[in-house]
């Protein structure tokens, strides 16, 4: 199974619905004025455990056979899908492991811990975190869920954009932040599904550009220790979502990091909600690239807002 | 006239409904379990120009005569009063003069200039904006609209509770900061025309509680000086919110400076969203009152959302 099917996200969305928020829709028009656009901003900042994250985690979660969920879940994350996992977890009563580097933020830790799950501290390379991952599931049996690159994961993600359209028919566009890709290539399977005149793109931070580079070269391309405020954004586009950006998604616009705490701040000081860095680089894209979605009615997905509030970025 | 009739809130919330937004109700399972009631936040921090102030300030604008309108308005504001009378009276298309002390926040500052307002500034005593303002208007003849001691001005605040009822139809109580009384006393006369059942609870920081020393004196007492970070509630009750308040309102509960930087931050943390220290009090207080709370359905008006984000409190 390469993809999820367009049954896999209907059952999806319904497997989770009682479990998450249907988050709502804001608009702005200072931002409409900044970026000469009609924007719609899905709030997955106000999801469950702060990120859009809870949908994947929870569809797969709720997906585990008794047997499997028995045995608990697994999964290695610098924050948000760690959380959302464990949020999962607990929701159906399962035992949940997080292996985290040493170096995440100390509220993500402590949302994990919050939940009731177990925390495996790891060296902060994809290496390490690998190793410490594949130990514990060969002791255990416990199922890894991956942070992306998992059909159950795409399939729960894709409900936010089934949500988006439902709430705001007519748009053009989508916009999301592109990382590892299982929220844009769930959005793009969405939008292919039901509304395939609407436009995917993505924004991607200057310093993690891998999916810009994939798609200009054809060919999937990775990040070699990037270093951006998006620390959400780091990963690198997986064997899974990499064909569904590579068939459905329009472009990715770059944007660098001033950008990103531009657009992040504006939407704090603007629309008065908290959003994360990862989160600010879909608005950051639309105010770089005007000749995508100038004139245009956006739908902008903010992906979460789990910030460290005593470090922030200005 | 001492007080707006109910025919005057029917009158201003059709006067302004064209001009404000309706601001959605949130909920928190974390804030509900956190305080053992249910709670309804009136998210006025996603209201026009960052506040409710947006609805007294107009009501009061768009009730001049045209002959009262060509004259300009003047305020003395320490901020919200002043950008939502500077907004309006852009909105309008007449003249707005802003008397602010030399301390407030930038931010403040520009967003009235940014709304087309002119600042005067004076030093930050009572007696200097009192005496810069009746100059401003003597020699102007521009109308004063004052932040909350104005019969135009509750019955545009009065707005606010009238949606959240309609929105959350079976509340047990509401809740509100109270500074010079505006809100909080054209929330009580809205309840007491059409839910009359709902008890109106206020916030007040221990620093600046001339409502709770009224309330519990039968005089109207004044602030001496207050220092408290909640710089929207500094002010004491006026001539016509004070009989509002002893007449309607239930109880008012007093909040240190500590549980006002705790209950913003949680209100931060929790919900995603921006408010500024004045507008955690409401929350602070149902912290710190259970008796009036616990296991009720409470109304909690969260007033605005205007922070400099460069100067946070923790």
């Amino acid at each position: 199974m390469t993809r999820p099917t367009v049954a896999d996200l209907a059952a999806a969305r319904e497997r989770i619905a009682a479990h998450i928020h249907r988050t709502p829709v804001l608009t702005c028009r200072t931002l409409d004025e900044a970026t000469g656009a009609r924007l719609f901003f899905k709030c997955e900042n106000f999801q469950k455990a702060g990120a859009f994250k809870a949908r994947g985690a929870t569809n797969a979660v709720f997906s585990l056979s008794a047997e499997q969920a028995a045995r608990g879940v697994a999964t290695h994350s610098s924050g948000n899908h760690g959380q959302a996992l464990a949020r999962a977890a607990a929701a159906r009563g399962i035992r949940a492991t997080v292996v985290m580097p040493e170096t995440a933020p100390k509220p993500k830790i402590d949302a994990v811990r919050g939940y009731g799950a177990d925390v495996i501290f790891c060296e902060p390379t994809n290496a390490a975190r690998q190793t410490a991952l594949d130990a514990f599931v060969a002791d255990t049996g416990a199922e890894f869920i991956a942070p992306y690159d998992d059909v159950r994961v795409i399939a729960g993600q894709a409900s936010c954009a089934a949500e988006l359209i439902e709430d705001v028919p007519d748009l053009d566009a989508v916009i999301a932040p592109v990382g590892g890709g299982g929220l844009i290539s769930g959005t793009a399977l969405t939008i292919a599904a039901h509304a395939p005149h609407i436009a995917v793109h993505g924004g991607e931070p200057a310093a993690a550009d891998d999916a810009a580079r994939s798609l200009e070269s054809g060919q999937r391309c990775g990040n070699d220790a990037p270093d951006t405020i998006a620390d959400g954004l780091k990963a690198s586009l997986g064997e899974i979502t990499w064909p569904i950006v590579r068939e459905h998604v329009a472009a990715i616009t770059r944007v660098d990091e001033d950008a990103i705490i531009h657009a992040m701040r504006l939407i704090w000081e603007r629309m008065k909600i908290i959003v994360e860095p990862s989160c600010a680089v879909a608005l950051a894209a639309v105010l770089a690239a005007p000749q995508h979605f100038e004139n245009r009615r956006v739908g902008v997905i903010l992906t979460g807002g789990n910030v460290d509030l005593d470090r922030l970025p200005w």
